[in-house]
């Protein structure tokens, strides 16, 4: 044993992180040894506040302090929209864009078959649920651009169409401040094909 | 405020963390919402343990949780060598290639002008104060190779040649498994000048 017991398991402590390896959370054991000691409380504190007192939405299933959340106990925003996101980062976004008032629904993942992810292992079940319950008229749906993503979307469209709901699927296309010359096959053709009348 | 307070408080403790940005402390924090509940109360403690557990040993200077620490404690290394480091991890180090058995004395440092770390801002007057009392007949001085480094070690030097004591700097060369041709040429001809018959 080269460092002393504290050190060697704070090290262990921080490479349970993901991308700290030993180097890193060598690093930053010896950075915590030069903090102020009311700093790293705070952090200690944070990581046991966040796991213990953190629930998901019994609503939305994102995740909260306060069931409802926020979101879902405002009353002032559109009750007929539900715009379902993959994970609690991508409701963050979507809120950051100060464009979209409706409510969310966070599925915690995506169908994969590969990684043997069916629609029962993320949150569809709660999803339609609430689409019994509530008075909603549009769903959006802004899982992902990718393989899972879609696949999320096509089957959330598909079992929600019979209820006369409103399916819709946020845009693909050239990001903006993006290079026609840079970007991929793939997302030309989807801009091309969402082209729209100016 | 988009995230719920106790994500919020967890994202701003791992950004007091060195290298660490928004991004990367909001995937760490959501790491930890998805862990077990013992491994994060494990690296909670860890953290408040490693502040609160360790000190400074009082004839090296090393971080130790037991003081003297438990190199210095050793009786069976050789008592006539010191070698001088920068920092802690420079230590662990040296005792990784297992070919040095003296004692060490960790100067917390390098001597910098720019940075205003003059010798009185590390450990200079601590080992001073040992190569007074103690017998010893080689001091080795394992500072890093750079400006800093080396001011530092040509400054030890001067200060306690006096003492009659052999003092010995770490050599400079091509790293084994190094490339010539990668090489920078301060390093060749600090090589070239310090070649040895074979």
């Amino acid at each position: 044993m080269y460092y002393p017991e504290p050190i060697a398991k704070l090290i262990d402590g921080f490479m349970k992180l993901p991308g700290i390896g030993p180097k890193t959370a060598a690093r930053l054991a010896f950075f915590v040894l030069g903090m102020k000691e009311d700093d790293v409380l705070e952090i200690a504190k944070a990581l046991v506040n966040a796991k213990r007192n953190l629930v998901y939405c019994s609503v939305c299933q994102n995740i909260t302090d306060v069931d409802p959340c926020r979101i879902c106990a405002d009353t002032s925003r559109d009750k007929s929209m539900i715009c379902v996101v993959q994970e609690p980062k991508d409701l963050i976004a979507m809120e950051k864009t100060r464009e979209y008032n409706g409510y969310y629904h966070v599925l915690h993942g995506a169908i994969s078959p590969m990684e043997g992810i069916g629609p029962e292992d993320i949150r569809v079940p709660e999803l339609l649920r609430r689409l019994e319950d509530e008075e909603v008229k549009e769903l959006i749906l802004a899982t992902n651009p990718n393989i899972e993503g879609e696949a999320t979307a096509m089957y959330i469209s598909r079992l929600v169409k019979p209820f006369g709901i409103r399916v819709t699927r946020i845009a693909h296309g050239l990001p903006v401040g993006g290079d026609l010359e840079y970007a991929d096959e793939v997302t030309i053709s989807k801009a091309l094909e969402g082209r729209r009348e100016l």
